[in-house]
């Protein structure tokens, strides 16, 4: 976004509501509880757990459906996932679409517990000929001008993927509402839309599924007459802690003169993360940095850091990308398409190096 | 904010890392975590408890510094609170204000615990001839042009009220990062500027205190030149749960025929709230809602329902304005001033009042 234009009264209102991650919160492995980023297409839906059934049904042997304490006594697995939202970096888009206006803050971690997707497809036993599973998410809405509920698919192959769960805990408690309370799928390496919130119903297909989130939304298309293709895994990307300290309102930082140690995170849907580089220089020089694990798993992001040495002089831009194992590599400038998703050019960060004269703590007009 | 004007790319930025609390969650009497309202001026600053000491020294008998524990071992008080940020209803104001660009959601409602500050003020002895309390937090910024860190004070008369906590948990948790982990200073009643996040030092004053956030910002000023009142107790105000389904952009409400009960919550800190009028037109009549009480004492937010019988026809206008104890009255448009302070004006909702198809759940295409 040029920064002599603007979003309108509809993007701030969805960015007043919908949360992003402040990136300092980058500096931990699992993202503290209400700081992960939030996308809530309706509203978060009122459920009564005490009457709430998770459906299984369409082509299955045995339709049957399941209690929260039902489901919770089935085999369970933790996994650690880095959510993003395919429409992360939207608004630095140009020209502008007009949606969820997000720069770089949709993205989180946490430590999902739940029950593998399979063991309840097994369960219900797939007729032979079924293609996709469905999700129907108990949030009601209006979007390409029809009431919905949010739905989304997945093919049966990646639904039976060992680590996709029906979760009913994030960070070792019950989900909270607002991230899909009592339980919600979590499909890891996907962007976020496919990790359905509010379970309500799971039903398996014999044709794909062309509902509105799956056939008009979340497509790479650059005009309407496209059909394009649909947005599936998380590009490779890296983020940075934003060193110093911030002005309030512009968010330009100061960083002091001497050792700065810049600290981030990277993660790719696609492939395993192999590589960070870092600029110092507004992309002139790329410098590699050393990539941590905290032994989080496949699906969450992994640190690094880089030692720089910060000296007075003009304010310096800031970067880094991430490198997959597939060779995957994030660009320094972004592909254009009509739904804003997908933007995994770099971060740009800009930086002052100059002392910032310490007003010690007691220096105020104590009399 | 007229819908065509838009903001610029540091007040995304703002919104992007400062969250809203979605309006659906005023359904609930104590904000959900995750959920409350949250305006960070800096960044969450990193705090290591084992170090971590809350001074109290400037002009008192017997300056001395508590550690977490020390702070827990002395008496405690829970305490209800809404809080409200100062610049809720910024976005709304023409000419337009360029800062945090709130709508009306910045808001939320935690139960704190603590230790009453005048137990703490007590035991330092503070001097005859001082004034006023200086809260200084941890984190640190750019602001007017200077380095600082985030300071507020309070006269000696407000600090010693029974409610004000030097608050270590808050819903029966310890405080999150991102609000003020380990201490923070919560004061009933006043606008959420006033109570200082990620306490370092308390200092009693023998002169009024002049910096940033108290002399420059937080002020009621039509022009730079004026000095201006200070912005100090929360106005009047009501919210409604917004009824019905919403547009996923525009987020206009649809609302289906038959009687629509309107919930919402009211609060004021200068006195209690003793009114609620809704009106379902726009604001050419208003009637009395039915107001609840959930007995969480006078500084949370009070309930109030309507009932509404919604007919088919052309888009409604909702809204409700509260009334308190003093007589003070929302107004159905708002004070405009330099800092965009203190916008109470009613919350204005439209909706359509039609019959949405209802998709039903097993509709889908299952072959």
């Amino acid at each position: 976004m040029a920064h002599d234009e603007g979003i309108n009264l509809w993007e701030l209102q969805l960015a007043a509501r919908n949360h992003g991650m402040p990136l300092e919160a980058l500096r931990h492995a699992i993202t503290p509880p209400g700081l992960h980023y939030l996308l809530i297409h309706y509203d978060v839906p009122v459920v009564d757990v005490e009457t709430w059934k998770l459906a299984v049904d369409g082509a299955v042997a045995r339709p049957f459906a399941l209690t929260l304490d039902e489901l919770r006594a089935r085999p369970s697995e933790d996994v650690v996932v880095t959510m993003e939202c395919a429409g992360n970096g939207r608004a630095l888009l140009e020209p502008h679409v007009v949606s969820q206006p997000w720069l770089r803050d949709a993205v989180g971690t946490a430590r999902w517990r739940g029950v593998p997707l399979r063991v309840v497809l097994d369960e219900a036993g797939g007729a032979d000929d079924a293609v996709e599973v469905l999700f129907t998410g108990l949030d009601r809405g209006i979007e390409g001008g029809s009431a919905q509920d949010y739905q989304r698919s997945l093919s049966l192959d990646e639904a039976r993927r060992d680590e996709v769960l029906l979760a009913y805990e994030m960070n070792g408690a019950p989900l909270p509402a607002q991230h899909g309370f009592p339980v919600r799928l979590v499909v890891p390496g996907w962007y976020g839309m496919t990790s359905v919130k509010w379970l309500g119903r799971i039903t398996l297909l014999l044709e794909p599924f062309g509902g509105y989130q799956q056939s008009a939304a979340y497509r790479r298309r650059r005009s309407e007459e496209e059909t394009g293709e649909p947005v599936t895994r998380i590009l490779p990307r890296s983020l940075m802690v934003p060193p110093g300290i911030p002005e309030f309102l512009t968010r330009e930082r100061m960083v002091e003169p001497g050792t700065c140690v810049l600290k981030g995170r990277a993660w790719s849907g696609l492939a395993p993360v192999v590589r960070v580089e870092v600029t110092v220089d507004g992309g002139g020089t790329w410098s590699d940095a050393e990539l941590g694990d905290e032994g989080l798993g496949r699906w969450a992001w992994r640190p690094w850091r880089f030692d720089w040495e910060a000296r007075a002089g003009p304010p310096r831009r800031l970067g880094s990308r991430a490198t997959d194992a597939d060779g995957n590599v994030q660009p320094d400038e972004p592909a254009w398409n009509l739904g804003g998703y997908e933007n995994n050019a770099v971060q740009w960060l800009d930086v002052t190096v100059a002392w910032s004269k310490r007003a010690a703590l007691g220096s105020s007009r104590t009399g």
